[in-house]
């Protein structure tokens, strides 16, 4: 028997997303972490996601994170997948041991695919794990391309980026290729993926590497 | 003579941006904090602002916060005005310590208006006065017409909104009445504004209600 006396020293927010993978490792299940600004788009490319992997058999769910309101996790909710909202009343991100009681709300077992949305926030989630196999950024046009070396962090610590809303690229100046250089060069594993969550444009690319990270997970874990 | 026993007790943020605000009277200086997602247009507003009141031969200045880069402050240095970057070094707000320390680098004697740009996030920089005499808050059309809602103490303790990016309106749904509603709903006393940095649009108005604030700020204190 083993006495968990170090329990309290150790669970810090690190080691409870440690705990939480060991979870999701357990039920084969594979879990996206989204992060993004305000209005980059996140709820949206949740509602076209959750669509599209219906539609091929896999079982995806959403767990949102808000200051207030249930607004995003409603919006899910029309999908028909289990969905819970976790309203941190004003923090400003998730933290481990949110997600992890959360997840109570969930029949794990039944699922393939969790989506946990972050906060709007652009800056504070970026240093709380939560558990996720892969963290992905959605980062918008009108946010304007020198985002990247503004938000250096953010951008390193991820595993893709969505670059969403290209429908706008000929509304305003916005060079593609600039943020994509910069995120690369801070992170060279990284995905980077253009979409556009109105037209559909990059919406399969993103679904194939879902599918694709999540194999991998499964592969590695058998 | 007074002991400053209670200065280390005392010196919460608070007390230092209420500090910050007795030098600003002293000086007869106008401060403006400009709080907003990033890329919701607070950079773009300056240059446009500086640029009127320039015009009008008032004595603008910036301070800029961010998390890295001084990108924002070189763009507005093109002005040929006082500027000054704060770097965070990845915090996600500025606190009033850090503006006091950062005003070294102005003559406050010789300028009219000072804006303090926040760092881009719509969460953080809320609880934290810096001593400013009105806050503004910068919110874009492509952020959605659903962040009153979601983020309602960036609202409630703003000043001003600026909805910034109104020639995007054709472009998606947009319910501008929605969000206007709400935030008068949490704070009658504000003042809303509808603005396009791009066509210029509710630029005037702007600078109307700076003017007209500064002034009776400094008929307050004669």
């Amino acid at each position: 028997m083993q006495i968990p006396i170090y329990e309290n020293i150790l669970k810090s927010n690190d080691y409870l997303a440690e705990e939480n993978q060991h979870l999701f490792n357990r039920q084969r299940l594979f879990v996206v972490g989204i992060l993004g600004s305000p209005g980059a788009g996140k709820t949206t490319l949740l509602e076209k996601s959750v669509a599209a992997l219906k539609q091929m058999n896999l079982r995806p769910a959403v767990l949102v994170g808000d200051l207030a309101t249930s607004r995003d996790a409603e919006r899910i909710q029309q999908y028909d997948i289990p969905c819970a909202q976790l309203t941190t009343g004003g923090a400003c991100h998730l933290e481990a041991q949110q997600v992890n009681k959360a997840l109570k709300d969930f029949d794990l077992g039944q699922l393939d695919i969790l989506f946990i949305e972050n906060v709007g926030n652009l800056v504070c989630p970026t240093g709380f794990k939560l558990g996720e196999h892969i963290r992905a950024v959605v980062f918008s046009v009108p946010e304007g391309d020198e985002k990247v070396e503004k938000y250096p962090a953010t951008f390193k610590k991820a595993d893709c980026i969505i670059l969403n809303k290209i429908d706008y690229l000929n509304l305003q100046e916005f060079d593609v290729e600039k943020p994509k250089r910069e995120a690369l060069a801070l992170n060279p594993n990284l995905v980077w993926l253009n979409c556009s969550c109105s037209t559909g444009e990059g919406i399969d690319e993103w679904i194939n590497y879902l599918k694709t990270s999540r194999q991998n997970l499964l592969n590695a874990n058998s």
